[in-house]
């Protein structure tokens, strides 16, 4: 059995790595050694084929970006699907989740996997609960045969709520928004009901086999992370978080890559000790957050506050954010929606790039300072996060070495001419 | 001589000081002492008419935003900045600043104060430099000149450089960027041409006797903020804030309302000691900042990413943030422009309210997440802080209590019903 993990603890050097290595700039023993204590993931299934570009995820590298894509029950439409994933990549997303829960979901994965030159997580729960409809069918077995069909699909890195047991039921009764995680609802219903521990948690194992059979990344999902502000670092969200600590070691120890998600709604204040918490519980596990939302109340504009609590998150050490769109508690968002959400999850990470000091990314500022002190338009757009946007923008509004908001006032101009 | 500082200090609550004391849920005496005390502000000018609401601004308030409008020499029309004005005020803005530098400023200028019920602020040296144009009647007299007739016109704050002296120049010999500030800029080229100290630090006192007599607002402006993040945080910019502290404690010595202007472009992780040093150097003085930029390669997002330092920024006790729209760094903001500039600034401030924990920030969050665990999508629209955006992009995405991001596999329903 053979893993980016296990691979790395023999201080073999992947092709992944490798490539990984180079487009971070970092020393292939500093890769290797950060991907055998598990720092660092590189989510790719054996099964990939085609065009792929491995991606690097973890402490060190540069800030990552996931854009969900995926239909929904109200509008199933693979092409549709097919658009928001080119969007996703053109505006720079450096992996995709297929979050579908619509129709014919096995053959919309196999599509956009096709197309996905980036990993591609899905969250196997969901199509488990679509098959097994209002049936009892929803458990174990149900699960493993999608996570199996999915693994051999060629998916990378799957979220899975093993997280949440029976030991946090209580502790929900203190929150206000309860749960507002999917997958985390459905189990919570399920261990309700039938009075038995989250199948999930209780079949561990048989998940890690399948994991590492194809190198799927486990992405160990937050069920109970908070849903408001109010809800933020609450005894339940801790409560699931330590037991990710210790599903995230025997995770290790089965040669399975891991990482894990985190929040959420989160007040500003409180999400650096949130970035704190998952290092410490989970050991550095590269963490992966949703956000956070540092408030309730901006929804059309969720994408924008996600990724203030998102710039926030890596430079306190988030390793990959999950981008929100603008249509975030709302309904399902559009291609534009898609392009919009990247590109402010870019902007956030290279914030916290910033202050991580990850190679190269205060060097784009400082070449784009040059450039703009040189007023040296074409020469800025080589720099810009987003070169489409800007070119868009500034279509005749630049004259000579003038824009249209100063004219001649141009500060820099005149400064420039001071002596 | 009264001022609404002076009055403060008598002891009395002026009509403004009372309306500001209710809005915000400051007990009157509180209030009367922070504005003696020069951590809060309330910039009205005695000439002001018609239609007003006074906003108070410093510690312990609500965050305010400023939304800049103002024509450029390649575009003014004054139809156009009335427009951007409404625009303003209806998205949210709690103040204005008119920074024309095209045509017919005075006729423009008068015409947006009357149709301006906030306070409306200018920075009188750019009509200065305009009215003198390239002769030799840039300097202190034609200062005045334009101060007295905008004060005369009612204009409720101005913001004057008189920080920057001549121990700063040698300074910005090692920054990347320079000055990126218009009035910045004007007076260091008059400085070095002339090799006298800055005419707005020597005559300082012409300044305060005329803003007492009106009680105009100082909003002393940081000319020499950094243009770049490698700039941030330098000796220059530093030589400067002290020499704001000295100058504030003068203006309150005069009885003179005072605010202190901020930077700029910083990184992430400065932003919090720059208002610690603001805080300390000025005693307290409201905080004004502009952004700040915590990247400097965002352009067609720097309103975002704007907004990004600002909730930071807020966070740590800015008082005041100056928006910033898509446009900035490349051409003369539109009305739309201004629009999504107003609003990212307002989720900055209020996600720095939430953490300031400033009357009623909180409640407002906690509201919506009720009604959004009742999924009560009418509910909401009352608490989100943009109603327009939510109700046009939800329109028809809900349906009865699920969306179509999720449609039945709701995590809120599921949960509501997991008993």
């Amino acid at each position: 059995m053979k893993t980016q993990l296990t691979e790395a603890r023999r201080g073999n050097l992947t092709e992944q790595a490798l490539e990984v290595s180079r487009s971070e700039r970092m020393p292939p023993a500093m890769l290797i050694k950060a991907i055998s204590d598990g720092k660092i993931v590189i989510p790719v299934n054996k099964k990939r084929r085609g065009a792929f570009k491995a991606v690097g995820i973890g402490g060190g590298l540069r800030t990552k970006v996931n854009a969900n894509i995926g239909s929904s029950p109200q509008r199933s439409d693979t092409k549709e699907e097919l658009k928001k994933l080119n969007v996703a990549i053109e505006a720079g997303a450096d992996a995709v989740m297929d979050l579908s829960i619509g129709e014919d979901i096995d053959e919309n994965r196999v599509q956009i996997i096709e197309s996905c030159p980036r990993p591609l997580g899905t969250v196997p729960i969901y199509q488990a609960a679509r098959e097994a409809g209002d049936t009892a069918d929803f458990g174990i077995k149900g699960f493993l045969n999608v996570l199996k069909r999915q693994a051999e699909d060629g998916v990378d890195f799957v979220t899975i709520h093993s997280g949440i047991t029976r030991g946090a039921l209580p502790l929900l009764e203190k929150r206000l928004m309860g749960v507002v995680s999917r997958g985390g609802s459905m189990l919570i219903r399920w261990m309700r009901q039938s009075g038995d521990e989250n199948f999930l948690y209780q079949h561990y194992d048989d998940i890690l086999s399948i994991a590492a059979e194809y190198d799927l990344t486990l992405s160990l999902g937050d069920g109970l992370r908070p849903g408001c502000i109010d809800d933020a670092t609450d005894e339940a969200q801790l409560h699931e978080l330590r037991v990710l600590g210790e599903l995230a070691g025997r995770a290790r120890d089965a040669g399975v890559q891991v990482m894990i998600e985190g929040p959420g709604h989160v007040p500003l204040g409180q999400i650096t000790e949130n970035v704190r918490l998952e290092k410490e519980y989970c050991k550095d596990a590269p963490f992966y957050v949703l956000g956070p939302l540092p408030t309730d109340i901006a929804a059309g504009y969720d994408h924008f506050a996600g990724a203030i609590g998102g710039a926030v998150a890596a430079a306190a050490g988030a390793d990959f954010l999950c981008y929100l769109t603008p249509r975030e508690h709302i309904g399902l968002p559009d291609a534009d929606d898609v392009r919009e959400g990247v590109v402010l999850a870019r902007i956030a990470a290279h914030i916290g790039d910033i202050e991580k000091n990850v190679s190269g990314a205060v060097e784009k500022d400082r070449k784009m300072s040059l450039a703009r002190s040189k007023r040296d338009w074409n020469e800025m757009a080589k720099y810009v996060i987003d070169p489409q946007r800007y070119l868009e923008l500034i279509g005749g509004e630049e004259q000579n070495d003038i824009c249209s908001m100063c004219g001649e006032l141009c500060a820099v101009k005149i400064y420039g001419e001071s002596g």
